[in-house]
């Protein structure tokens, strides 16, 4: 932004604010979380943790009725819905569609999700013989692809590296892995991250602006091939930044 | 690859070789590292820290004198010579030149590069007011740029997600942090893994083909995010992957 000769003194002479302690996030547990998406791997793995979490989930998915027999089978109070009910009756809506019906899915629920918090956690692949490969979205990305398709949400990226089969291990207490949250507002990213903190030993880190989402999205390709090396389900934790105990 | 009618019998009836242990990599304590712009932050951190782990290290610079006025400040039998001299001398080339001077730098050191195993770690970026963001090469990253100006030299992209001030920090004796190794053939990116794996603290870890390298370039973007708003010098650690103890 340019400050122009006409602009009003409290832009000119407003204090610059102490920077705000990046660990400080608000209280999000008495938000309703939907999953779009819900039914698929993805979706479902973190309607599990969430639900786990004390966080009310809500499942949605194309079908009502196949939305509500995931989450009778998951249990822990989640509901089940089709993606426009789910995303009405949540404040906060994570899009866990695949990327093939990613643009077109969202236009349908550009209505019921206005004014909500949105959370894209779409990774846009292609798979060949050599394995997997970045797709790249004319909007840059999927999460900016979102931003587009919504102009009346706010929309975030996060979630995108997990591990689906470590996310559904019910042998597994803690998930270590760190979640980079991107947005273009502070206010929303700090509840984005407050949610992924509310699994146990999950971490939401910032990691930028919406234009800087497609490198996170598609670095799921490279985590692929990780697990396919070392045979594991790997994740990220970003090193030197530390949580202080409370 | 698609195997046809006519395949030769070994490739048909050969048995599926036994899975190679990931950790399992080269001795390569023995081999001359040669660091091309290794008078800026990134090159000088990586040549001091592989010095230090008792690699014998070439500085390369345009300017000979350049490179051996950084090698006598770093010590450690580093030595300085033109980046051409430094690459002939070297068994693996480091380039970690600016993303503006990378494709003519490595134009003009084809043939000096020809036969070495070169490690891109140069990571395309773009700055505005609103910080740090991916640039995209025509070839998709500057490694694939790499590959495609070197078609002598066996091309990897590694070193990536390193913080320079940590690298050059003399009270900081381990690194912690991965380092994602990509590349098309298994005993290049073994060597590199290895050479990552001398500097204490740090792990290499194969992550894919160099056509995923473009994300791995960009993360750099997140992470100047990452150490903005929490005041680090941020890495990458990636989870579930465990070295045996020997």
């Amino acid at each position: 932004m340019t400050t122009s000769s006409s602009a009003s003194s409290d832009e000119v002479h407003q204090p610059v604010p102490a920077a705000k302690d990046p660990w400080e996030l608000p209280d999000v547990s008495g938000l309703v979380v939907g999953v779009l998406g819900g039914t698929g791997p993805q979706g479902k793995g973190l309607a599990y943790r969430l639900a786990k979490a004390g966080q009310q989930v809500i499942i949605g998915s194309r079908a009502a009725d196949r939305a509500r027999a995931v989450a009778d089978e998951l249990g822990l109070g989640i509901q089940g819905a089709d993606n426009p009910e789910a995303a009405r009756r949540s404040d906060i809506v994570i899009v866990a569609v695949p990327w093939d019906g990613h643009a077109k899915t969202l236009e349908s629920l550009r209505d019921d999700l206005a004014g909500k918090l949105v959370i894209d956690c779409v990774n846009p692949l292609g798979f060949d013989k050599k394995g997997a490969y970045a797709l790249t979205p004319e909007e840059g990305s999927a999460a900016e692809q979102a931003a587009v398709l919504l102009p009346g949400s706010r929309v975030t990226a996060a979630f995108h590296h997990l591990s689906a089969v470590t996310l559904m291990d019910q042998d597994v207490e803690e998930i270590n892995t760190d979640v980079l949250v991107l947005g273009e507002v502070r206010t929303d990213t700090d509840v984005v991250q407050a949610l992924a903190d509310r699994i146990p030993g999950m971490r939401g880190v910032f990691g930028g602006r919406l234009r800087n989402a497609h490198q996170v999205e598609s670095l799921v390709a490279n985590l692929i091939s990780v697990n396919r090396r070392y045979k594991a389900h790997a994740g990220l934790r970003v090193t030197d930044i530390q949580r202080p105990r409370t």
